[in-house]
């Protein structure tokens, strides 16, 4: 094969056709990979099967009853584990607020050439599992080991480079983030496209640090230099640009579009009159949110907030509105504890991370 | 609002852009819908959140202590049912595949502007329920009933016309089918996205008749004229061709792409040597399959079937193949009982309903 027939070198970036206009594969990402329903913004836990999917390579199929977790390369005290007995370790439960690192992606023009979301991929689920931080001081990584490498079973190619999806994290954030192994996601055992048989789960990160079909941990004297954290997931300027890593979500809000849709365009009709939008937000890292607005008929109001209930979940708003007859566009925009406010133009990334833009929503009130 | 500007008259059939390129309305249809990975054939039953989801309108959120089936119209006997006496009626528990009528959509050329299903649409859940007959015989339809009518609590807008979801069966089709009332799903409480708190199976059709978030149940003295039953899911010749109905599912076949995959263009490498290749295959209307072929290098060889886990259930296939270096083109078609075999190309039909071509799968043997 030479090096122009190779199909596994992947697409090159930006995409040449106008904004509107999506190609087949760009189609097949978005048959592929599935994001909430944003009516179900008004739960607190995302019903599971609506939780945000980006599967990089393939589902792995792994029988639980062999699945070992390896902690090898790097440690002084390897150990491995199979699921009963980290079953068998402190159990926690804990609420956390996922999203993808692409979300928003087909906001951002030019567009890269990639899954192309709009606003749907986010969801909260009840996630059980293990400190990670117990597990890591007991295998004794090296004394010059920088940072811990987390490899999964799934397995592909990117670019021409064929790799397991692996990530890393320092020994500060495990701790800091409150990392855990999961096994069970809202109280059934972990579905095989979230990761099953175990997970990890990094609360306050964007979605790609939460390494799912975990298959082994390794301790390291350099940072990693795996494909998914040196050769995507990183803001950049422009195409030669080496980049920032992205790590914490940006704050982001988004609301339960109003009214009823039509169903192939999915623009929304409401009766005139009294309603109360809602909708949700949530920040990165653990910081809570401060303030939502909600912009209606071109003033911004202050929402209702609920409390979290987590502090790494979101945060249910709430805010009236009366709906006068014509076309509205609506939008919502959140400010998180330390001063971060959305934007309301998509904020410029190479590869379209880490889009959180108020949300507009497009309302017609009166007679359909 | 004038016509021209009613955002609720839907989109006008057809699409005039060239093959292999989306509109952003589609992209937003495949963003909010989702299928199968098709990795996951290898199971008999769809892990839960992969069975597809086709949802016209918002997804209700229902209380499910709050909720009540009205058998009303058109009976001599009208009642109400709860969920706690539905559940206390006798519960059959069936695996039945489902298959969306616009599965294949994306490839019939030129494209109807909906959603752009390619293989995905598909997949097989243990649902859980109480045989329909016996309540619709217990509530006494008309002497000159002569369908009946399965309203949805969803309402919205598609072409101008807004509605409840509804479709109608006749009572033989009732009796013949199985159909069933389904409060579970795989052993858990039914999902609000696949209809909670109560919906209706029709084992062996398409699933637009699989009526969700059921809210009455109809006697009619006329046949069903509601949206989803006479002004959509009919093939159609051309645009102003009445058409006919689409009813039960053609028999199809679909293959689990084997190899690994490039992340964007989803193109498969394999390394050469022995592999075997699986999948399903299933019909309508309770029909068996009775043979699955495989081309490999320009030959149809027969698969090895294996037996259906239940009538209404897909049928698992495998077969040998050993890959040498380069590019092929994998093809698999089923036949079922009746005689009926998949086409090589897609069938036309206005709309893209019931595309069961045979799926074709390229795979690149040898170094990547």
């Amino acid at each position: 094969m030479t090096t122009n027939d190779n199909p596994f070198m992947g697409y090159s970036g930006r995409i040449a056709t106008q904004d509107g206009v999506y190609s087949q594969s760009e189609v097949g990402l978005a048959n592929r990979n599935s994001g909430i329903l944003l009516e179900t913004l008004a739960l607190d836990v995302t019903p599971t099967g609506l939780h945000y999917l980006l599967t990089h390579f393939d589902v792995p199929l792994i029988d639980p009853g062999q699945y070992r977790l390896d902690f090898s390369g790097g440690f002084n005290a390897p150990f491995e584990l199979d699921l009963d007995e980290i079953k068998s370790l402190p159990q926690v439960t804990l609420p956390v607020t996922l999203e993808c690192a692409g979300n928003g992606r087909s906001g951002v023009s030019p567009r890269s050439h990639s899954m192309p979301w709009a606003y749907e991929a986010v969801g909260t689920s009840e996630w059980t599992g293990t400190p990670l931080k117990p597990l890591i001081e007991r295998a004794v990584p090296n004394a010059d080991a920088v940072e811990i490498a987390f490899l999964g079973a799934d397995y592909g190619f990117d670019k021409g480079v064929g790799h397991c999806f692996g990530r890393s994290l320092t020994m500060t954030q495990i701790a800091d983030l409150d990392v855990m192994l999961v096994y069970a996601m809202n109280g059934q055992p972990l579905l095989p496209q979230h990761g099953a048989p175990l997970r990890l789960i990094v609360p306050g990160w964007y979605g790609m640090a939460s390494v799912k079909w975990l298959d082994r941990i390794e301790a390291l004297r350099e940072p990693f230099d795996g494909f998914q954290q040196v050769r995507t997931y990183r803001f950049r300027e422009h195409d030669g640009d080496p980049g920032r890593p992205v790590t914490t979500m940006r704050v982001k809000s988004l609301m339960v579009p109003p009214g009823v849709p039509d169903w192939g365009t999915r623009k929304r009709y409401l009766e005139p009159g009294p309603v109360t939008l809602l909708g949700r937000a949530w920040s990165g890292g653990g910081v809570p949110i401060a303030k939502v607005e909600v912009e209606l008929d071109g003033e911004w109001r202050q929402a209702r907030l609920e409390p979290q209930i987590s502090r790494y979940a979101w945060s249910k708003w709430t805010c009236d509105w009366s709906a006068s007859p014509g076309k509205h566009v609506l939008r919502c925009r959140a400010t998180d504890a330390d001063g971060h406010i959305q934007p309301l133009d998509p904020p410029w990334d190479v590869s379209g991370f880490a889009n959180n833009a108020a949300q507009k929503v497009t309302v017609f009130v009166g007679e359909p």
